[in-house]
């Protein structure tokens, strides 16, 4: 089958690199335009890019010409992966969006946007319905294919949610929720992202906008569309409790993430149902053959003192999110310990992964 | 003033080094008797310990003789520290005890038992009036000086109370804690201590028995003593639910506790009242006029991104607690981190600062 | 054509863990029979070991049923790879050589050995050459087919000699050079390991046995056979003088060496030439087509702050030894950096690419 | 006796800030006027700084308004330090010097002048002399006190030069020296300095500048002034031969120097004699009585596995040097592991010290 082309927006940057490195060698996807700031704009990617994955520089994106991040210039594509900061996503996503292109951004700008989906394409899959529709609209009356933009949702997020859709699943809903995160650093990239004298020895407490985020896309993630499915409805303050506290840890990949959380529903269910609803998820992704879909989308572990980033972050290429230490809680029903990795899950690799949904699904 | 002869058992440890360093220029206290395992015992202190702190082995310690752990050779002390490792502390502080000896153990063995005090010297000083009252009614029987045990908190409690107390005077009864925490590695000691394949880009979720502790000891702690003045009476679960995730962090000194609680009262006091409270508080032992005691009990910090290990553990020498990002939390009244010291306020500094006080209330 | 059958001596150690994975789904070998301490026996291997890889325990291990380390239960075996600690290794893999075994080894126990070929795969598998006529002989001779034992060099010698061995191919003997080693500590295991006190915002400026190892294993390395084929004549002091100091700093895997050297013959080489000789090296091993060997063996970086031990230790799948920074020295000739993958062309994946090598010579 | 009324230049930033915790309780200074950019200028220093020290800012520091950097308002200052970024140090120290004042720099613009004192005062104070005649001669010609500048040398030559200067006192040149270092990233700043992700499991081995000011001011430093004693004559090349590696570590504070070294003298001396030279040495700081000087210039260490920068970089409160390791080399003479403090007498530490110095000479 052919290719579906793949255009990359802020691709010099910490997520631009890994969408490259996940799209070089894609069975669905070839990279076709790479975009940059003006700076980089005419040069050669190998020469605008300052490079600092463990693997190599793609071969086949060494050469490529970068561009500026204009719409013209990514007319043939079929897919637009947006690594854009948020300083500069905000404009330009629009007129990619305005000129007909799909765009999936990581980028926050327009994730609290009521008709935007904010998807974890291990998780919400269903919320790509209000896309779906929007295209066979356009179909159905003829017109051309319309533009729009899915976001990837922030990364914490992402690991939080992953366990909590087949718990809401199986027992109904959550009302509370509290989760203290130990996040890696590998998510504020590197120019120059957290400095060593933050993390050597040291904890930082704080990170900047991180716990609203948390507690507000988790909201939108495990609510729902509304009737007309044109919008999204995030589950209320009242429905769902949630409280983030938020650290910056010394990890380079992977967010470990303490949480606890109580049922609506009376009797709760025992731990090992839990577990149990845990360890038989599979996502949606995996059902449709997708490529980087988890063939096990929820490991379980029963060793005491797991998950570890270090050794547990690169289950399923990153894609599989991690539980362990799943036990009753003095104040809430149930704590444990999640561990997803940031830059696949929560970030780039969920990009690509919601792409490949998008080709299943014939949207692209 | 003539200075009280301290023994320290358990003294080539981790724990007992550090007893060394904070009593070697002590105004209260000269080290006089240093007790080891038989194969220590007979060598000068220089030659049986493997020295492992930032600061140099103290003149005064160098060339004392380690004896073995027995009561008689501690017969002239004033008063024994204990850094013994658990798995030796029961049978060797029994026999202190019996012989008529004042015992400070950092060992956990008798942390439990209703008639030994567990202490965190800025915090429940009130709680030495079991020991108070059974001195002075040997004395006032005309019997000898009574044995007794005082234990030193678990480290993580240590940080998780300061701050409780003051708010628990002010505001009434907490009924319900969580608390993860972000522990540093030197509590575990160093031969080995934690792996560093365990702490290099990694995170080990999970301190055995450590959640035991947390949840127990801060019950105990913050709860009473009976109406005959003999024994403690912990809170019930009921009285204050706790929940406890523990985390080993690359650190080296000093824990963070991101904690979240609700008073029984309502309506809540306000953050600023929160504030207040914490800043004001003024523990007992800086009253007596201790020489370790925190001019500052409790440094409530504004700015977002502090508390952090490296920057603030050392606060009053580390005896002091620092507290940052106050307030309010979706799930129960409010949030905020806690630093504290581990190996001061959470060991071997506690349990001298415990001795200064039994001095300064002439218990010693 | 059919796998060769592999056993595993340590089986349950941090090296034999990488053995495993190595050897689980290799396209030459096949795992066989895994020995362990007499604790571990009897037991299988999924319950024996603690299992602490990035990568998760391949089913192929999991059910085999570790067995003592005695030979004949290794009789089938066409290799054994011994992980074994120094502590064991002697006594065992001599039995296993008299009992006819062919052992290629990680302990440093027979690398002096005259006879016995210490091998780093990608410099001198010419000195298999003792091996193979041995082999030769007794075939020749119509006797069975003998033991014998190849050593797997120390792991900061393998990255030292990978970019010595064309220099001094292209431009004759070096006779002077120092190296000043940033070693990672996955090389020292993980039970303790080396301590994380040690490692956290801190150097260990010393390793036991290191630089003698450094020192000398380099000289047999470069050096030659005698004329009879049978022994191996290590370079004299004279020859070449080495100076080593070795150092653990906080990575975890990857042996970072700023090394110094000067060549005998005069004049010295240009810097370009020395690039080039480096760059076009092509080890043996791959000239074989050996399935791990790598692609390129030495890669020369111009960047000037490479190479760095988390972006560049996986070149070649950990087989490919990175050099940087190459330039004139004001004290010897050259001086450059030079990093290697300590568990793999260090260690265990050493070990399996010297068994492809013997595969690939008809040796097993 | 009164104190010397000093300003500080770069108040805010990383060297600023601990000039300023040096000089606020030093016996013979007193903070006077705080110079940073014009962004600062007018604000209060505890407003305009974001301090991030682990010291508390000082009471006597908090309230003084930051001026921007203009000679005339440091008019008062018997001392000016510099901490100023090498960007801006230029034209502003030279107006500083112009307008009569006396500076001592941290900056590197002025070290390589021919007429300016590049100083380790630990090491080579008897180079102040230049100074000296300067204002001597002023003062006999009745002309008003001379402005000048006195340069402190890059942190890592101040660790290597340090045990280098008693052994050529004791033995004579020193004609061929390598160095490797291991960088604490404290010397970087904090804004941003050395990323988080350059140093977690990694080493830098490239540090910009680096190596030619180690090669080169330590050839300063070492040599001698013309016989005019207006000029300072560094050692040739060919007098002493240094060639540097330096990488940067994941180490908070204290540089690891791996150096080796021959004498031009024959015979060398012994081991022995190396060490009793380097522990016999005391500098003329202290000779002198300054405050800050070390009572042990340099510690001579015998464990096998010392320094380590967590554990002795703090000797004689940082202005002590540690050195281990010494035993004979096989290419040079000897080699040994040094450790010195990079802030303390690699940077804001050593120009208090000097001008302590300059204070006890009369010189200002």
């Amino acid at each position: 089958m052919a290719l579906k082309k793949a255009g990359v927006l802020g691709a010099t940057g910490s997520v631009g690199q890994r969408f490259i490195l996940l799209l070089a060698e894609h069975p669905d996807f070839e990279l076709s335009v790479l975009g940059a700031s003006p700076r980089s704009a005419g040069k050669k990617y190998k020469d605008a890019a300052h490079w600092k994955q463990t693997d190599l520089l793609p071969e086949s994106a060494k050469d490529i010409v970068v561009v500026e991040c204009k719409a013209e210039a990514f007319a043939d594509c079929d897919i637009v992966f947006s690594g854009l900061d948020a300083n500069y996503a905000g404009p330009i996503e629009k007129e990619f969006v305005e000129a007909g292109l799909a765009v999936v951004s990581n980028a926050k700008n327009y994730r609290r946007e009521p008709t935007v989906p904010l998807i974890v394409p291990i998780v919400n899959t269903d919320h790509l319905e209000v896309i779906e529709k929007k295209v066979a609209a356009a179909k159905a009356e003829g017109k051309p294919k319309p533009g729009f933009i899915i976001c990837i949702s922030n990364c914490s997020t992402a690991g939080l949610v992953a366990p909590l859709k087949p718990l809401v699943d199986a027992f109904g809903p959550i009302d509370a929720l509290t989760a203290t995160t130990l996040q890696a650093i590998s998510g504020a990239g590197f120019s120059p992202g957290v400095p060593g004298m933050d993390v050597l020895d040291n904890i930082i407490p704080y990170i900047s906008g991180e716990e609203d985020k948390l507690e507000w896309e988790s909201k939108k993630i495990l609510g729902k569309i509304n009737k007309e499915g044109t919008e999204f409805a995030p589950l209320s303050d009242d429905e769902m409790k949630v409280s983030a506290q938020c650290n910056r840890v010394a990890v380079i990949d992977g967010h470990t993430e303490c949480i606890s959380f109580r049922f609506a529903n009376r009797p709760a269910p025992s731990v090992e149902q839990v577990k149990k609803a845990l360890a038989e998820y599979v996502c949606d992704a995996y059902k449709l053959g997708c490529h980087s879909a988890p063939k096990q989308t929820i490991h379980v572990l029963e060793q005491q003192d797991r998950p570890q980033p270090r050794l547990d972050r690169n289950r399923d290429n990153g894609y599989g999110v991690s539980v362990g230490r799943v036990r009753e809680d003095a104040v809430l029903d149930f704590k444990m310990v999640v561990l997803s990795h940031n830059t696949i899950i929560g970030a780039a690799g969920a990009g690509v992964l919601i792409a490949e949904i998008l080709k299943a699904k014939n949207v692209i």
